[in-house]
């Protein structure tokens, strides 16, 4: 039988993208991250029920319809775990996809590649030690991404201290969150979606 | 049958690798050319006939046996599509996969990837439109790595126009090529091999 999904997409919208300063306004900045939240929204809402975390005060009609919001005051690491935790007190009803909302590159084939992979847990590393996805698949696993070290290295680390196998699972696209003016050229290059349209209509090329 | 493979692997051996002064002395940067190198080597030699590319003056004992030097004094893409004119009158003994020095993070299997993958030419982006690796199976393709605009786009758009088969294999590994210091940390977290042990005896961590 088929795993039910429940995908949670982290979302910053207050004075998000703050290394790209040096290349766009702050209304584009904002404008490009809900470009590629909407981006990343539309490729993975086939796959389950999907779930913006965010601070409180996103607008439903800027992500659009068949999404829930859940608002959190906590920071990202625990916010992510109190919803972990929620899960585990219910029983584990459906396994969990974390993706970042600037994945503005991944395809349908990016998130069927994760959840091809084997393992309690499984992470997909970003550039510079980030994780930018993580599938869990039991309720133990806690998301470590304010630790000392990389994320990616934190959360193998826990993964092998609470006896969980972990897999990783490497892709181009997946790897590749838009965070410093030099990343938008792959949004130039290998992005099919709306915040690829955003920068061509601002004139970048 | 299987066909042929002769690997090219382009090769700078003086002055290697100036984007990374900043965190590395040229020593230290000469020391990681030649590390990374000998780490591809031993990455794809069982694939095929391996050719170093190199300017004069590139010493055998550096590099390691069972690897023949090119040495050329035309730049990287003259002398990249003067191997392949001599190859296509040759009658084309075996497809030519072209794979740059610095990429110090892949496998076996990110070279399987390529290899699996259909087409009359095969093309890896790199980082902000760089050209990692080419698998070229029709004699008529020349490389572009000199254009106006990124390589990765010059390249299909000579496919296209030369009424190619042009298929693009994404990888986390061969994506990320060793240019400034930011790209160490890839190397520390996901290498396996000569230069990230290099990196961590100088105390990179």
């Amino acid at each position: 039988m088929e795993r039910q999904l429940r995908i949670i997409v982290p979302f910053k919208f207050n004075g998000a993208k703050g290394r790209l300063s040096s290349a766009l306004t702050p209304d584009q900045r904002k404008e490009l991250s809900f470009a590629m939240l909407r981006d990343v929204l539309s490729t993975v809402r086939e796959f389950g029920r999907v779930t913006i975390l965010s601070r409180p005060g996103l607008k439903a009609e800027d992500v659009g319809r068949d999404v829930d919001i859940l608002e959190s005051d906590l920071d990202l690491n625990d916010a992510l775990n109190d919803l972990i935790e929620m899960q585990a007190e219910l029983g584990w009803p459906s396994d969990i996809l974390i993706v970042m909302a600037d994945l503005a590159l991944i395809t349908r084939d990016t998130v069927k590649g994760i959840l091809d992979c084997q393992g309690d847990v499984v992470f997909c590393p970003g550039r510079g030690g980030g994780t930018n996805m993580i599938l869990i698949r039991n309720c133990i696993f806690r998301t470590c991404y304010q630790g000392r070290r990389p994320s990616f290295l934190e959360n193998l680390e826990f993964s092998r201290r609470s006896g969980l196998s972990a897999a990783v699972y490497e892709s181009f696209r997946a790897g590749c969150d838009i965070d410093v003016p030099e990343d938008l050229v792959e949004v130039l290059l290998h992005g099919r979606g709306e915040a690829r349209r955003l920068l061509e209509g601002w004139g970048l090329r």
